[in-house]
């Protein structure tokens, strides 16, 4: 096709798409390239035609957007009136500068980018923030210490720092080039340098593209345009539905016991919480429970639990939740695999059939059996193991679906088809659940599930929960086991300030005081956190109302501007032999709601720099200034993870109670205020446990302050208030 | 389809396939599948039918091979002769536990797979050689320090210990399980175990298939039957035309000089190593002899090397031959620049652009200037580099090339295509190359390269050296620079017990003598393959005639019974959560030639563990027996390499020359006898530079030695022999 062609073709389409007309003889049009060898990118593409079907959403198809997309899958409509509160926007992009090609029966996708300009997401990444320069293929499975796309939430999404996002609708695997290849038609293409002589020599020259392979001939584009990175992150996540807002008591403790305990060592282990006076919510029980496990039976094992229904009523008895473990693969000793058997996949995992969750009846009968012998009985949850990976576990991709949906597009989403399963069986029950899970995608915003893994590295479970931010998903740094004590309270005290607080015994046996010389600062921590539950239950609100994360990179937030720093490489010929840059990122500082900056230390760290955001910073601890937009190092006691509130940065906080079970009317509420600046924040409450709230029962105040003095002002009132006293507690003095 | 059906179908096929019209009716029978949905891999899959086009290899087509395949790239013929010679076999699996199937686009092919049988190849992988449990995706790429079918040579090829090989004739990107994946359908599947209770349990339960997913609507398949896995692999490397004989030259010992060296440096370099009496055969310059580079012009930097022809003149008056560092993309300065800045790729690497290797005017404008400019002025060959990886670096898999073919299967092949342009120059001056390169594939056993990297880990280079005997490539341990002075002399031992004695010093400058304290090692070991090479051209010359590989894993040969150990795992929750038993493999002990073994010692250690197949095996330095098919343990000087000798063992030696320039006439023959039992080798000669040999032009004796005297018997006689007076040493006594 000549370029003149190629002109006729995109006026056609411009008229085409004004008439309405334009997805048929798109494809009509698609058709005939896809089978004409020996054209380049530049001459056979031609450019999408966008239509803005929400205020700041725009979608594109090529084709169509093909079966088992996301948009399909997802657990929830989007939230227009939500998305519309967001204001009016233009198109973010030059339309033209968005390229689709069909070739080789792969859809083939150009986007542009800009100098300078960052790239985030892509995903759940654990060691990078910024993604600019990779290479990645987004593929569902455990992560493997390299951010390449395999993670446990390969989400096809990216924010860029010039305020918008783009989506691939598409549950293929997907090739994306993140700026790394630069065209020859590129009129942007650096200058070639001669490594032999010139110092500015770059392994990694600019490339003003970013381009995607999906190996299937159709594609779903949507383009959210935000003005800020946040908000079209909050765009992107309102589309799937919002955030979720968990139980209550779901952001309480949580405890995993050891794999085998039966209902009195849990009942024991209860009971020592208690004599220890430490904070617990839930306990979470592992394969153990299951009569049969790897693969299980989703059947309690009579010795272990020999009365479940009185075991878990007396757990209740305690304040105490349980949460059950399981992966969905069943054993042949499971009631359910007569049934399922037919309706299960070609292959095994361990040896446990995987029921096709596309088929009605797997829905049905899996979810008559759950409500039956687990949610039924007043299970509070589920953590949902092993649906990520590895390759070498799960089902491979040449496996088959009784639904015919394909083993590859199946991996990317069992995660998120599981967790919708047993979230309708809640709802049904009216009841709000909070679990696990350790594979999710996008639309997971509107699943109350928190992922996990098992690759430990604190550092990476900091990245980790940073870049949970981008993709709409939650992420637990969890704690297991420690090399020392110090390692230990660092890790309790990142728990504590994420999604879910929790020890994870199912092995170790580890408890709170398993280390007896940090054990008065792990308390000490665990009811911070729980007086901190008005703040963090609010934030969450904003995560349902606004899709706003509560948990976000530094680089969300509008007052933050630090771009990472590119240190020159040295030449190594075996470390470094293409001398290339070092990337320097923040990629341990992140945002608790509006107001609270966390900055945890690592074990082995004493003190450590943190980039202030412009404007005036406030210790919370002390409420002392430590800064203004700038750099600063702190060395705080060992048990104070390092926290910042900004200006006028309001933090409701209630007693420390230990479990939320004493979060009840008439809590006393302690409104701490930050800085010298006026401040507002909007307390939320609810039942704490219903979906009611869905329904518009819940109550929001402003908490307002200026000058020294407090104001409560009413805005919805429709819902339960807990709180009874309220205490004003200026903090700062300048 | 039902299962009646599936029967029919069969015997429908059978009945075709005696009559010859299978392939057609095979397209439409697949295509008539192709689209059906809900339909199982054991419903709509079907039988291959097989053809014996050679004797013990057998050829079946999905389609056809399908376009840019190995087969028809590849650089030579089937050798018809040498592999009807390796006798008549039956086919060695059951025909009908080979099926295969079209589905959404993509072959799926399944391969039986017995309890206890390893599975070897699948590329050159670096951490391990039995892959059975493995699940691989084969993309050429820079090694990533994990065997996941990411690496230098991604060769679609797999031996198995029942002594046959698969090959996958394709250049697509292919998934494999090997004997990961476990069927419902399996009727050797595992009884599923409780992992709560049952010490048995294992992450990995049997499967009896090799499970193959090709993003294509076509394949084909070529089993090579061995009886021996040794067989299998001679076969298929005599199928794509056997190992190669590199010249004399090219055994020598080779030195890299730094990459801004100019013509005096190099002198200085070769005077250096006159001085210092240290071997030196070739010296290899690096970017600095470009114009320009990364990217490169192919044009002399007129400073650095004012008159190339008498630079290279005076270095051969040295006896030392030039060989160039290279990658194919070019500089927009070089001349060639114009007139393929068309006729290449839409991407460019580094800013060069990529010429498309598939089309003939690019090949003869290439082809020309490399002739005017390099190989007509007495360049030896070339050092191709970055044909590899990584993602972030080369054209990306929405690239085009004019010549229509994927991007992502330029990606698997350029490095052979540039191999095959460069050796055809050679080819037309009838004089052989020896040269390098950083990505090789299926057909590449018969191009004159050597794969390298700079991944470095020495145990890793030594395992690959292992592995690359599987897939008909060569790889070489270079050495760069080192820690300490043991690892420079253990890194030195092993390059010397390689296909190529190398220091690769570019970036550090590094030279033999770097580490004054283990110089007369080095000094020792570097002479030591200078003895050994009438022994090593000899068993390069099986490589060309049978297909042997002259490095080799142990599991090749005939007497090697050791089966991986596997050691029951240990649970942790962080560093093994899933109890995974270890597989303990023999990753660094190998054959050179038939009678050598090498059991290389790394830095830190003072001695080692040596596995001895059965029969008895001696010192080689001392001719003393070490024991008999049992499990020594070594602790040798620190200046020797641990080498034994078979029982009957022949070794050939010569006087330890400087350069192979004193490999002339009349070079005087030790010929070392090891053992008490009789034995014979054939030592091989031909006029160590050009092509002659393949039209028949070479000598072959049979050394014979019995009982303490040795006879030399003649064989062939239509070429040059270089040896004179012959010494025979029995050196064991026992």
């Amino acid at each position: 096709m000549s370029q003149d062609n190629q002109e006729i073709l995109t006026v056609i389409y411009k008229n085409l798409y004004r008439t309405g007309c334009v997805s048929l003889v798109g494809t009509a049009l698609i058709l005939s390239v896809a089978f004409s060898p020996q054209k380049t990118l530049a001459q056979s593409a031609y450019p999408l035609q966008w239509e803005e079907n929400l205020p700041g959403v725009w979608q594109a198809v090529v084709n169509q957007a093909g079966p088992h997309n996301f948009v399909d899958l997802a657990a929830k409509k989007p939230r227009a009136k939500a998305i519309k509160a967001l204001g009016q926007t233009s198109f973010p992009l030059e339309r033209e500068d968005i390229y689709a090609e069909i070739r080789d029966g792969q859809t083939y996708l150009r986007l542009p980018l800009q100098k300078g300009e960052q790239i985030y997401g892509l995903g759940l990444n654990f060691k990078s923030i910024q993604q600019t320069g990779q290479v990645k293929r987004l593929h569902m499975d455990h992560y493997g210490n390299s951010d390449n796309g395999r993670t446990h939430a390969p989400v096809p999404f990216y924010v860029s720092s010039r305020g918008y996002g783009v989506f691939i609708n598409s549950t293929q695997y997907i090739d994306i080039y993140v700026g790394s290849a630069v065209r020859k038609d590129n009129p942007n293409a650096p200058t070639p340098r001669d490594r032999n002589t010139d110092p500015n020599w770059s392994a990694n020259p600019f490339s003003d593209a970013i381009e995607i392979l999906i190996p299937a001939e159709q594609a779903e584009l949507i383009v959210f345009e935000g003005n800020t990175p946040l908000k079209a992150v909050q765009r992107f996540n309102l589309f799937f539905g919002g955030g979720v807002i968990p139980p209550k008591w779901g952001l309480g403790f949580w405890h995993r016991t050891p794999t085998l305990y039966g209902d009195q060592d849990v009942m024991q282990e209860i009971a020592e919480f208690e004599k220890n006076n430490f904070p617990l919510d839930v306990i979470g029980l592992e394969p153990g429970w299951h009569s049969k496990s790897y693969p299980g039976t989703f059947e309690w094992d009579s010795e272990r639990f020999p009365e479940p229904s009185a075991f878990i009523r007396k757990a209740e008895n305690k304040q105490v939740k349980i949460n059950l473990w399981c992966n969905p693969y069943l054993s042949p000793e499971s009631t359910m695999y007569n049934a399922l058997n037919p309706l299960s996949a070609s292959h095994t995992v361990w040896g446990g059939i995987v029921p096709d969750l596309n088929l009605e009846a797997v829905r049905t009968i899996y979810g008559e059996h759950l409500m039956e012998h687990e949610v039924g009985i007043g299970v509070s949850g589920f953590k949902i193991d092993e649906v990520d990976g590895y390759d070498h576990w799960l089902w491979p991709d040449v496996a088959t679906f009784p639904s015919g949906v394909a083993a590859s597009q199946m991996r990317q989403t069992y995660g998120l088809q599981f967790m919708n399963l047993v979230t309708n069986l809640y709802r049904q029950r009216n009841t709000r659940t909070y679990g696990l899970v350790r594979a999710n995608n996008a639309g997971g915003v509107a699943l109350p599930y928190v992922l996990y893994n098992d690759q430990y590295a604190h550092q990476d479970f900091i990245t980790g929960l940073i870049n949970s931010s981008f993709c709409g998903v939650l992420w637990v740094p969890e704690v297991r086991s420690s090399k020392n004590a110090e390692e230990w309270l660092r890790r309790m005290q990142t728990s504590c300030f994420s999604p879910m607080a929790m020890i994870n015994a199912w092995s170790s046996g580890t408890q709170p005081w398993s280390f007896p010389e940090v054990y008065e600062a792990c308390q000490e921590v665990a009811f911070l956190r729980m007086q901190l539950l008005p703040y963090l239950y609010s934030t969450f609100a904003q995560y349902y109302f606004e899709g706003i994360p509560p948990f976000r990179a530094m680089v969300l937030e509008d007052d933050y501007r630090q771009p990472p720093a590119t240190l020159a490489g040295e030449l190594d010929d075996t470390s470094n032999p293409y001398q290339e840059a070092i990337r320097k990122e923040n990629t341990s500082q992140y945002m608790m709601g509006d107001n609270l900056m966390v900055a945890p230390l690592f074990a082995g760290e004493k003190e450590r720099e943190v980039i202030l955001p412009s404007g005036r910073w406030y210790d919370f601890y002390t409420g002392e200034l430590v800064g203004n937009g700038e750099v600063i190092n702190v060395a705080p006691p060992i048990n104070q993870i390092p926290l910042f509130v900004k200006n006028g940065g309001i933090i409701p906080m209630m007693d420390p109670i230990r479990q939320t079970s004493e979060w009840t009317e008439d809590t006393a509420l302690e409104i701490r205020v930050y800085g010298t600046a006026p401040g507002t924040f909007t307390l939320y409450d609810d039942d704490g446990a219903s979906f009611d709230f869905e329904q518009g029962e819940y109550t929001t105040k402003l908490l307002d302050a200026e000058n020294g003095t407090g104001k409560l002002i009413d805005l919805e009132s429709n819902g339960p208030w807990t709180y009874g006293e309220i205490n004003w507690v200026f903090m700062s003095k300048n």
